[in-house]
């Protein structure tokens, strides 16, 4: 099959099938999403070898389970050792021993195959279509904010970072009856936002006033700073990007103001899946191009342009 | 009257006594405590320049409201403006125009006299000595940590730093019934630690498992990289050291393992006084030596020294 592969350079070869075992499911890709942290690997993040790729939405083509052959699913990324009290408490996500999908000892999904533990499958409804589907990952990842703090309908929240995660958080914040205040640096997102009824301005443009919540999506340490400096005492910082390097913190202003620093990564496909099939948020207009997966290596160069929205890899063309 | 006074350097010096204004108590001193804070405010945080110290006892000797002529009194040490919404909805201690009793904008404790707001005072029932009294400030401050996240009975919690507000702490957090380790560097405090039933190691010989929340207490940078050893996905980290100087915070791990910290600063007076006054804590064995305040030059030397517990001030003698 042909994959895109990561180890000294990256490039798309052929590579056998994945090997199929018990309790596994063999996926046949649909299409697939590129994400900022499939950038990262590429620039050395968690030293990763492998086939990138973790946000697809594939059919099942082999599973011990005869009840989802034929199944077209989108999948948790973690896959845990079942054993341990991260897995048998149903957070397999923080399981010490997992591997997961495209970033960490295991191959992702930019690759006519991929296998997945059956228990990491979500069925993905009908009225959901492949370009719809393939955002559940994300939006699952937006959502474990709410998962993880309390966001108030009379809170003010800003959203540093413009790219594809900030705007899906963006938009499922808005959801609690909050203000959103969006803190980007692309025209063509922050237009989007405010069609959304964002407040979305430039970063140099950014208000003075202070939020109770502040979302850093913008990938870089200096976004780290502009929360500190927009955050209430004992508002809560959300740390939303995974990328290399270090955080230059000055913790006096965390104990004086009292700040609460929240990392969040993963979230709940279940509710991913109820959000969109629902239309509660607008994911139609987060894409931007659709690549044959033929050309996986020119739509990765695509994602790197810092203005481009969401990058899709379809594999039935 | 006399003070000890830091500007270019710290000397005890005769001042005036301080101006009584509207609203507030003119307090004759009994009693204070030397924190770390302020022999981190000698070395350059925070550039005061006044008279220091925090943490006290007194009796009331002037004040317009009668009732509290001749009281004795401790006293909350964030002068809030009044009018802001974080003194009007009762968190005056993040009013962003306060001033702070000691170490910001505002002449501290370390003299004969001090004022403060009349709504700063708190009562000190009969049944508390003042070298017990003194302790309410630094005891508010550890109950903080419990006002702003739950420990759980089943929880393992670790603070790392064994100096005097770690082990108030470790007493505060050993009444949820939670299983407390204590990492610390001094024999002389672990054993303290010991005779209250808590799990007290030297920090080389700290254990491998993970806790569910770590409260970094040491004053350095090193102590929040061991917490992020520590601590458990998931798990809570409560910053309680105030001091000068930058974190260098790897950010992926907080993200990817969704750590959650938590700076903590002031806390409830009224809560502190009454465990202060069930004697749910111990706070005599905390008590190093007591100075005449005419030696207050030589208490904060031996207060320097790394193995010192409480230094007190005693200004009845």
């Amino acid at each position: 099959m042909k994959a895109l592969y990561l180890s000294d350079n990256l490039e798309l070869k052929e590579l056998e099938a994945p090997q199929f075992h018990e309790g596994q499911a063999l996926v046949k890709l649909c299409m697939a999403g590129i994400c900022n942290t499939d950038l990262e690997l590429v620039k050395g993040y968690m030293s990763f070898e492998g086939v990138l790729g973790h946000e697809f939405v594939g059919v099942v083509e082999k599973a011990d389970d005869s009840g989802w052959m034929g199944k077209r699913i989108c999948g948790e990324i973690n896959f845990g050792c079942g054993e341990c009290n991260y897995c048998e408490g149903g957070l397999s996500r923080h399981c010490p021993n997992r591997t997961v999908l495209g970033i960490l000892d295991q191959n992702g999904v930019f690759a006519e195959y991929t296998v997945l533990p059956i228990e990491n499958l979500h069925a993905v409804p009908d009225s959901l279509p492949d370009g719809f589907a393939v955002f559940v990952e994300p939006l699952a990842a937006a959502l474990e904010i709410l998962e993880q703090i309390k966001i108030e309908p009379n809170h003010k929240v800003a959203v540093i970072g413009d790219g594809k995660l900030g705007l899906l958080i963006c938009q499922v914040l808005k959801l609690t009856g909050c203000e959103i205040t969006l803190i980007g640096k692309h025209s063509r997102k922050l237009s989007l936002a405010k069609s959304w009824s964002v407040n979305a301005v430039l970063l140099d443009e950014r208000p003075e006033e202070k939020f109770d919540a502040v979302v850093e999506v913008s990938g870089s340490s200096s976004g780290f700073d502009t929360a500190m400096e927009l955050i209430k005492p004992r508002g809560t910082i959300i740390l939303k990007s995974t990328y290399h390097g270090k955080l230059g913190l000055n913790a006096a202003p965390i104990v004086i103001n009292e700040v609460n620093i929240v990392g969040s990564r993963c979230g709940p496909f279940t509710a991913a899946i109820r959000v969109l099939d629902q239309k509660l948020v607008d994911v139609e207009s987060l894409i931007d191009t659709v690549y044959p997966f033929d050309q996986s290596l020119k739509a990765i160069e695509h994602a790197k342009q810092s203005n481009s929205l969401k990058i899709l890899l379809d594999f039935n063309v």
